[in-house]
C-alpha cells in the first residue's frame, strides 16, 4: 500500500465538505473556507491525484428507481486467491460494490438489478456457481437508506 | 412508501452520468446528452425533490485518512422495534451509514473511525452494549474498495 501524503486539517475540511455535497462549486468551497478558488481546486486535485478520493458520485434510492439492491457477504476457503476472485467479480456488470474484507466476510459485495425476483435470484445463484471456494453466503436485501454519510 | 413519480430514459442517463462523476457541471451533462443546461438542471431539480437523489458525496479511501471502516451486520431479535434503535443509532456520530435491511441481517450499519485498535473496539462494544436486542453481530473490516459504482 503506498504511503498516504501528509493530509491537514483544511484538506480535511475540504472533504468533509464534499461529502456533505459533491457538487459544491469551487466558489462555494472557497466561501465555506475563507479562502481562494484557485487554492480549492489545487488542493482537490492533489487529494484525486493521490487516490484519497475514489470517486464523486450520487447515492440513488434504488427503490425509488424499481431496482433491488442485495448485499453478499462472502467467506472464502482460506486457499482461495482473492485477487482472481476480485478480478473474476469486477467484470460482471451487475456486481457495483466490491469490498475487500477482514473478518466475519471475507469480499462483501452489492448487486443491483431491476426489481424482479426471479432476476434477483438468477444473479445470486450465478455467483455462487462461477465463483469457487464460497464457503458461505450471507445474503441481505436493503430496503431502506437510513443514513448515508462516509466521514 | 410514496409512489416514484415515472422516471424516463433521459432521467436514467442524468443519474448514470452523475453516479459516474457528481461533480458534471450543468453544461457537461448539457453537451454530454446534446440538451440544454436550462433542460438538464430542471430535470435534476426534479430527482432531487422526489428523493431519488438521496446525495451527492464522495467515496474517500478511508486507509489513506488513516480511518478504519468496519460493517456490522446486526441480526435483531423479531420482536424489537426497528425503527427505534435506528433513531438511536442516527445519533451516534461515528455510525455513518444505516441500511434497513431484509434476509441474513436486519440491520447494516458502518462505522467509522480512527485508525486505533482500542478505541475500534470501544465503538463496536459500546453499540453491542447499547443497543438492545442484537441477536448476532457480525464483525467485518474494509481493507480496500476494489470496485465503486452505484447505478
Amino acid at each position: 500500500m503506498p504511503m498516504a501524503r501528509k493530509i491537514d486539517e483544511i484538506d480535511m475540511k475540504i472533504l468533509k465538505l464534499l461529502a456533505e455535497n459533491a457538487r459544491y462549486t469551487y466558489k462555494e468551497l472557497a466561501e465555506k473556507l475563507g479562502t481562494t478558488r484557485q487554492r480549492v481546486s489545487r488542493r482537490m486535485d492533489k487529494l484525486e491525484k493521490s487516490g484519497v478520493v475514489i470517486k464523486y458520485t450520487l447515492i440513488p434510492d434504488l427503490n425509488k428507481l424499481n431496482h433491488v439492491h442485495v448485499i453478499l457477504g462472502l467467506t472464502l476457503r482460506p486457499t482461495v486467491d482473492l485477487d482472481e476472485v476480485v478480478e473474476q467479480l469486477k467484470s460482471i456488470d451487475y456486481v457495483k460494490i466490491i469490498e475487500k474484507t477482514l473478518g466475519s466476510h471475507s469480499l462483501i459485495i452489492h448487486l443491483v438489478g431491476p426489481n424482479d425476483m426471479a432476476l434477483t435470484e438468477k444473479m445470486i445463484r450465478s455467483i455462487a456457481k462461477e465463483i469457487h471456494g464460497i464457503d458461505k453466503m450471507d445474503i441481505t436485501f436493503v430496503t431502506e437508506i437510513c443514513k448515508f454519510e462516509v466521514i
